[in-house]
């Protein structure tokens, strides 16, 4: 929730009606202060605000009059909210909200331009009324004063300091001590304290559901941009880079060349077209089935969420690491700042963590599987993506390789997309399994989930890796260009296959693999390796990414890559004197004294 | 060669007779501008040098009169030295070098300490002399006055630019135009040139050779650090930090009581320890074989050339990795510089790169290994740690499961260890097979070789995992303490297995395995984490880090981790000012004109 990343984008809804999407940022792909003004504090005061708060606080905050921002986590808490500690404790006397910080771990700690930039939060807390708790509430409450941005009495406020990335942004801490707040400030367009204290309830808890699977879906898309934007720069670069001799005696070869090399970058190509696609279908999904939403129909939201964290998760981890495969892939001059890949990377990275740390995702995804599974086995039919679940058991179950063919084809995809799909049953089912088992020894479900978290992680994996595979699959069939179409089952194919190679061990224990395909799977690959390599510079140049959006010395486009190294390095801040200060004020002296 | 990180330990000899080793530095396990100068310049001055070099050159550097640094990469050229471009050309009329940098990549580039710190460099040059080329040879080159720090006419010198991590260094650039150094400024220990240009060979290149498994072999050691390091925050900090509900109504429990976290850190934690004694074994053993060389006997020199590229790439990879793990499993304040986390990683992750790119160390590795696999296919016998390719060719061929029983007892490490032996055997002989075949469509030996690099560099990594089990089992033997022989024998077993469960494929493949034993492994796997949890602090503490060398605020030893936090932030630099000048220089202006 305080990444000040996906509010590049929000939307946000005024009486059903009027949807707003702000794409456009100053600095494009870099986070800023104000990202959490206008990503968290104005949609929330949109959604969530009475038709009087709207009228006291909206025209304000649009004039940047009132700099917010949203203040959820604690120094104690993230991803559990339902554990923050802070408490606004309502005063009928005077009508007011007392804020308070009880403990040092319920200090606010990380949202966005709270350090410095901003002079009002929405603030998360534990609410109590007339001796009750609530549970969370937000409350609009002003931390700096509007004539000299000096704090307000109460109230301790500062930046939490320097971070991996994210230099750009005051992420901050905030304390507060008995800070007073009017009645009207808690966001009152679902529950409400009335004047004497009285609590009254909020018709439904759904919409704010709806807004966190969005924020999910979208960050499978950013996982698609990271990517794709590492590849183009270590893809560009590394034909633009020659090394080493390949044959004795001619000129050295462009690294990517290599068969190394192509290891290491092409899957992570495909796997970046295969995300862009997820991305698409995920956005396309939101939309729609927000739209059953707004009339009334929820029921395609739980299995929407539970894609929504797993595909968050799984898309965040695979191209967390695929970007530093990229980067090392640039040898030296990938650590240069120059290559713009340090920067993708701790941009990016946060993601794995913000908006539901992805351990936590995947076994929410686990919790909808195991549920699934069971429902199956009771003899309901699963409708929708976990539909595979509803196979007869026998199916699923391992065979000994001699009784009965295999089904994977390697040069077909489809037959990849089944055996993706009996691997995920198959998982999910152990996993299932697993937990019944556990519950035999286990003091409670509760134990029993915990000591199978391992097994339930890897369905979870299972599962979101057959989503991808299958939608990239199902991409193919739109794509009328047979040169278009031909380049990207490559693509797919590649994929998939190495997708199997890495986790041969759970396509063998399920029987839908034999011990000699692992060997045609090598050599298959590397003939795809070869195939690709003509079409790779023109299939990272597909992105299209300008060159002002990569930044990159090492990716440009035009691939003129040791001059913009040099005139980048000229502009050093070191180099702005010929001799450096630090000559005159440390080694000078230091050799006065040896 | 770059690296301002090995140097804070060197060893240099002068005269075979007296070993000089630096460990300390002024700030504890961070980088320096003068580490280049202490741990490159200064051992290279007194390895290379003649005797009247010596004489001229040495005192002034150890004074910090001359400060030097090692300018070895280009801009075009890293790993691939023969590459290098610039060049040194003999004028016998002057009895001088006249240096060049003749292309835009051959400009030198990142050097330590070479952009704004040095007033001279060891330049590493083609050298020419009449009209030949000799090759790479070492300039002791005067960049800047000695009295102004201006740059000498015909140098162009500068700092790079900011980096991912090493802020504290400048790694720079060098331009040389026609710069001018006596004859006497080679370094002419080995090779000379005489005054009428007549160049005379170099006795032995072995004593080089010798240096870079020398660092090579270090780095294990740092991989094993780094790690550790990383270890103990993550593990401490998830013993301080409480989330979630595990069991309703109970307190939050410590997030390392999760099977899922302990799934992140205690393989890790094996990791580390089995680093740590892989490091041990590096330095003792090239302690010994250097005793060796020292009285002329080189026959051990290939195999722990060919065994330290293999394990600084395999450590390096995997400890690269296993750090960002570390981080991620602190959550959000992973991702802040108080952890310590991101500062470990991006000082670390250059050892990916430098000393030898990893892929090519791999490959490295994988020339000697397939070399060894012919000879012993040959009918020679093998010894060392390759005598294992000796075994009859029956032995390591796959069988069908049900035709013998499984080498595998998951319960045994000798066992084991056994079975990585064989896998690596099996990988080795598929790599040396798969490349005789490929020779029959190859135009040449390289081209095959390229074609094959996937396997070989599976073969290597296969390989050095063999060996890591192999030294964490034998250093079993060397400890008499019951208890803790307990402890390491399970951590032993919970890196063993844990390797068999990430590469299943491969010990199933060799028919090490069969597919029931992949669930007992997944099972067994759950026991070792939980018989780890009670002392996995202690196997932390047990590094032995003070708190000044972690520096982190979260894997503090008395664990009052959110004090320390609060009390970090309070001194970010943002925090000087209770309004920073942002909000009257750029907000308030914003403000006005909307």
């Amino acid at each position: 929730q305080h990444s000040s990343k996906y509010i590049l984008l929000w939307s946000a809804e005024i009486g059903n009606s009027c949807r707003i999407f702000i794409f456009g940022c100053v600095h494009r792909g870099r986070p800023e202060p104000l990202d959490l003004h206008l990503g968290m504090f104005l949609p929330t005061l949109l959604n969530q605000s009475s038709p009087a708060q709207l009228e006291a606080f909206f025209m304000p905050a649009w004039n940047l009059e009132i700099i917010g921002t949203y203040a959820q986590t604690e120094m104690g808490h993230g991803t559990h909210i339902r554990g923050l500690e802070t408490t606004a404790t309502y005063d009928p006397s005077t009508q007011e909200f007392v804020l308070n910080s009880p403990t040092i771990s319920s200090i606010k700690w990380w949202p966005g331009g709270l350090g410095k930039t901003s002079n009002h939060a929405i603030v998360l807390a534990q609410l109590y009324t007339q001796g009750k708790c609530h549970g969370l509430h937000a409350f609009i409450t002003p931390i700096r004063c509007m004539k000299t941005h000096m704090p307000l009495p109460g109230v301790v406020v500062g930046d939490i300091g320097p971070k991996f990335g994210f230099d750009e942004v005051d992420n901050g801490y905030l304390k507060l001590e008995n800070v007073r707040i009017p009645r009207e400030n808690m966001l009152m367009k679902y529950a409400k304290v009335e004047p004497d204290g009285t609590y009254v309830k909020p018709p439904s808890d759904k919409l704010t559901y709806g807004t966190m699977v969005f924020i999910r879906s979208m960050i499978v898309g950013e996982s698609a941009r990271a990517l794709s934007k590492s590849c183009t720069i270590a893809i560009r670069y590394s034909a633009v880079r020659h090394q080493s001799e390949l044959r004795p005696g001619e000129p050295e070869p462009q690294i990517l060349d290599y068969q190394a090399q192509q290891y290491k970058l092409f899957p992570l190509l495909a796997t970046a077209y295969a995300f862009h696609f997820v991305g698409q279908y995920m956005s396309k999904t939101y939309h729609r089935i927000s739209g059953d939403i707004n009339q009334g129909d929820f029921s395609e939201l739980p299995e929407l969420h539970a894609l929504s964290a797993g595909l968050k998760a799984f898309t965040t981890w695979v191209a967390n690491a695929g970007i530093e495969v990229c980067r090392m892939s640039c040898g030296g001059h990938g650590y240069s700042r120059c290559s713009s890949l340090p920067d993708i990377y701790v941009t990016f990275t946060p993601t794995c963590t913000y908006e539901g740390e992805n351990t936590v995702m995947m076994l929410q995804t686990a919790r909808y599987l195991v549920k699934s599974y069971k429902q199956a086995r009771a003899g309901q039919q699963l409708t929708g993506i976990v539909s595979y679940l509803n196979e007869p058991q026998s199916r699923i179950q391992p065979h000994s390789v001699s009784s009965r063919p295999t089904v994977i084809n390697i040069n077909d995809l489809a037959s990849l997309v089944e055996a993706y799909k009996f691997r995920a049953a198959k998982l999910v089912e152990m996993a299932a399994k697993n937990l019944q088992a556990e519950l035999q020894h286990s003091k409670s479900n509760e134990d029993a989930w915990n000591n199978n978290s391992i097994d339930l992680v890897r369905a979870s994996d299972a599962h979101c890796h057959y989503v991808v595979v299958k939608l990239f699959a199902a991409k193919l069939s739109e794509i009328g260009d047979t040169a278009v179409h031909s380049v990207l089952s490559t693509l797919a194919l590649l994929y998939a296959l190495h997708g199997v190679a890495l986790s041969s061990g759970d396509f063998l224990q399920a029987g839908l693999l034999t011990v000699p395909q692992l060997a045609q799977i090598s050599q298959r690959l590397k003939g795809l390796l070869s195939e690709l390599r003509p079409n790779a510079v023109a299939l990272v140049d597909a992105f299209d990414y300008r060159d002002e959006m990569l930044n990159s010395a090492l990716g440009r486009y035009d691939g003129n890559v040791y001059e913009h190294m040099f005139e980048w390095a000229k502009r050093s801040p070191l180099n702005q004197t010929e001799v450096h200060e630090s000559h005159h004020k440390y080694l000078k002296p230091l050799r006065s004294k040896l």
